[in-house]
C-alpha cells in the first residue's frame, strides 16, 4: 500500500509508492516502444490491462474487446489505491495517510500512435469528454477531492508508454500547486473583486504579443512569467471553474485549439517531449468567482537543475513572447494537418 | 538584460534570461567533457574565464594566473546582471524588474575532476569556506536579499560543464522555495514556538531509521516526506539560521560529512547525476529563533513528468528509510576513500 506523507515545514505531501520502485540500479528506464503485437495499449491486446473503467465503443462491442475509440483502464502501477483508507494519522510531528486515491490512463486511440497531433479532430474530442466523465463520476466519492489529469509525452517528459495515453490520479488531498493557485487568486478576488486569471485574459487579448491563438471562447496564450520556452496556457474566455462543467460545442471548440497549439509546438521544435496538465477547481467547492480552470502545456526543452530545485525561481531563455510570435507563424506540418482517422 | 517577472496568480518569480538562450533546435546539450587544453576551468586556463572575483592561492601568485585552490569568476552567461536596477515595476496586472543580481561560478580544484567526492576533504573545506566568504561579501550589498549555492554533478542534473564547480545567484528578492520554508516554519515557532527543524532532528536522531550519519555537530538524514529516492539533507544540530555564520570547526567537521554523503550515494547508485544546494536565511534577516539552515542533496533519478509539474505531489519509489537504510550500509568506494590530494 503506497503511502502519503506531508512534509512538516511547507506542508507538500508526497507520495510513497514502493509497488512503481526500480531496483537502484534500474532508474534509467527508456518508453517502450513496443508496437503493433507488444504493445499493451494498441486494439487486439485488451487483455494486457486490467478490466476497463469505461469506453466509447461501437454499439454492442463487449468490454475490454476491440471496437472501442478511447478506453479508460486503472494503472497496472498505480501512484495510489482505492482500497486504501483516507483516514489521516500522525507518526511524532508527521502527518501521514495511506496511499488512498485512483490512478487511471486513458487511452486515446487503439492505434499505435503517440501524440495529441496524431489523432483526428474528433478524436481529441472524444478524449476532452472523457476527461470530463470520469471527473464527474470520481466526485461521487465524496473521500476524493481532486482529480489530476495530465499527459507525458516522449522520453524526456517521463513517459513510460509510447502509444498515445494520458492519465488521471484523484486524491484525497487538494494537490499543493493548486492550493496555491486557489490561495492566490483568491487574495486577488478579496482585494479586487475580480479573476485574476479574467484579468489577464483580458490584458494578453488588448496587448497581442502573448497570444499564440484566439478562438470565440478560448485562448492559448505564453504566460507572462512562464517558467519554459514556449510553455502555452489554455483558458476559457468566459469564468468558469470546474473543467467537467464543460459543454459539448466548447470541447469541439477546444478540442480543434488543443490538437494546433501541439502541433504548432511540434513544428518550431522538431517534435519534442511535452507534458500537458488540467488545473481546475477541487471536486468539494461549487462553482468559484474567483479560479478558473486550465490546461497548461510544457515542452521539455530543459532540465530543472540546482537553481531551480532550490530556489523554485526558474530561468526562461526564450521571452514569452518570443515564443508566442514563433508560435503564431508556424502552422502544424502537412501530416499534422491531415486528419488521420 | 534579463528580466524578472512575477507570475500574478501564485507570485512565483521567473527570470528571463535570452542571453542563455539558444535556438529552438539548439535545446539538447551536453555538458562540455572537454578536458586539459580544453576545459576553461583547469589551472593554466584562467584566461578562458572572467577575471576572478575571489581564489585561495599559494602566496605571492597573481590572481587570474595558475597557483589557486578555488576559484570563484563571474558566469559568462549569467542569469542576473548587476548592472541592471533593482527599482521594482509594473506592465498592467503584472509585476516586473531588471534582472539585476550576480551570477557566480565556484570553481573546486584546478584539476579537472568532476564530483565532490573526488576532491580531498581540506579541499572539500575550502570550497565550504569561500561560500561563507561569498554570502559574507553579498550581503554588503543591501539591493540584494538573496545568496542561493548549488551544484549540478552530470548531464541529468543539468551540468554544462564537467569540470567540479558549484554556482552562487544572488538575487533582490527571496525565492518562492526559501519563502515557504521560513513562511511554514514560522507558522510552527508561534504555534508551539520552537523550530520544526530542530524538532525533526530530534524525532529522527531518537527513530534512527531514517538517518544516513549522525556527527558530533550535525546529522545527515533522509527526509520523511523526501520528494527523490536517496534525496539526504544535511542540518546543523545546533539551532543556525545562516550558513554565513558557520564556525571554521563546523566546517572541517561538515566537509568531511558531505563528502561522505555523496561518496555513499555515487557507491550505490553507480555515480548518479545529482544536485545539491544550501537553503539559508535571507541577507536582511538576524538571527531567526524559527529558519534552520540545511544543505538538500538530491540524485537525479527520476524525472519529474506531467503530475508532479501540475501537482507539485512528487511520487518517491523508495520510501525513506529504505535509502537511508541503502546509504548506512554502503561505503564510500576505495577511489572516493583515498584523499586525492
Amino acid at each position: 500500500m503506497p503511502d502519503l506523507r506531508k512534509d512538516p515545514i511547507v506542508g507538500r505531501w508526497v507520495i510513497v509508492a514502493e509497488n512503481r520502485a526500480k531496483r537502484p540500479h534500474e532508474f534509467e528506464s527508456r518508453p517502450h516502444r513496443r508496437r503493433g503485437a507488444l504493445c499493451p495499449f494498441c486494439e487486439g491486446h485488451e487483455g494486457n490491462t486490467p478490466d476497463e473503467i469505461l469506453a466509447y465503443r461501437e454499439p454492442d462491442s463487449p468490454p475490454n474487446r476491440e471496437g472501442w475509440r478511447v478506453r479508460v483502464v486503472p494503472n497496472k502501477f498505480p501512484a495510489l489505491e482505492i482500497a486504501g483508507s483516507p483516514n489521516k494519522g500522525c507518526d511524532g510531528i508527521y502527518d501521514r495517510m495511506e496511499g488512498f486515491g485512483t490512478h487511471e490512463v486513458i487511452i486515446e486511440s487503439p492505434r499505435h500512435v503517440v501524440s495529441t497531433s496524431d489523432l483526428s479532430e474528433s478524436q481529441v474530442r472524444e478524449v476532452l469528454w472523457v476527461y470530463r466523465d470520469r471527473l464527474v463520476d470520481l466526485k461521487q466519492d465524496r473521500r476524493l477531492v481532486y482529480g489530476m489529469i495530465f499527459k507525458n509525452v516522449g522520453e524526456a517528459a517521463g513517459a513510460s508508454i509510447e502509444h498515445v495515453h494520458s492519465q488521471l490520479i484523484a486524491t484525497p488531498i487538494v494537490p499543493v500547486n493548486v492550493r496555491e493557485e486557489m490561495t492566490g487568486s483568491l487574495d486577488f478576488y478579496h482585494g479586487r473583486g475580480r479573476c485574476v486569471y479574467c484579468d489577464m485574459i483580458q490584458q494578453e487579448l488588448a496587448h497581442e504579443k502573448r497570444i499564440v491563438l484566439d478562438t470565440p471562447s478560448f485562448v492559448a496564450l505564453c504566460p507572462f512569467a512562464g517558467r519554459f520556452p514556449f510553455e502555452t496556457w489554455i483558458l476559457p474566455k468566459l469564468h468558469a471553474s470546474h473543467y467537467e462543467n464543460i459543454r459539448k460545442n466548447e470541447v469541439e471548440e477546444l478540442s480543434a485549439l488543443l490538437r494546433q497549439v501541439i502541433g504548432k509546438i511540434e513544428t518550431a521544435l522538431d517534435r519534442p517531449a511535452y507534458n500537458y496538465f488540467i488545473h481546475t477547481a477541487p471536486f468539494d467547492t461549487q462553482e468559484l468567482g474567483h479560479y478558473h480552470w486550465h490546461i497548461e502545456i510544457m515542452p521539455s526543452l530543459t532540465k530543472a537543475a540546482g537553481f531551480e530545485w532550490g530556489s523554485g525561481v526558474y530561468i526562461n531563455t526564450v521571452a514569452p513572447e518570443a515564443s508566442a510570435e514563433i508560435m503564431r507563424s508556424v502552422n502544424m506540418t502537412a501530416k499534422d494537418q491531415h486528419d488521420t482517422h
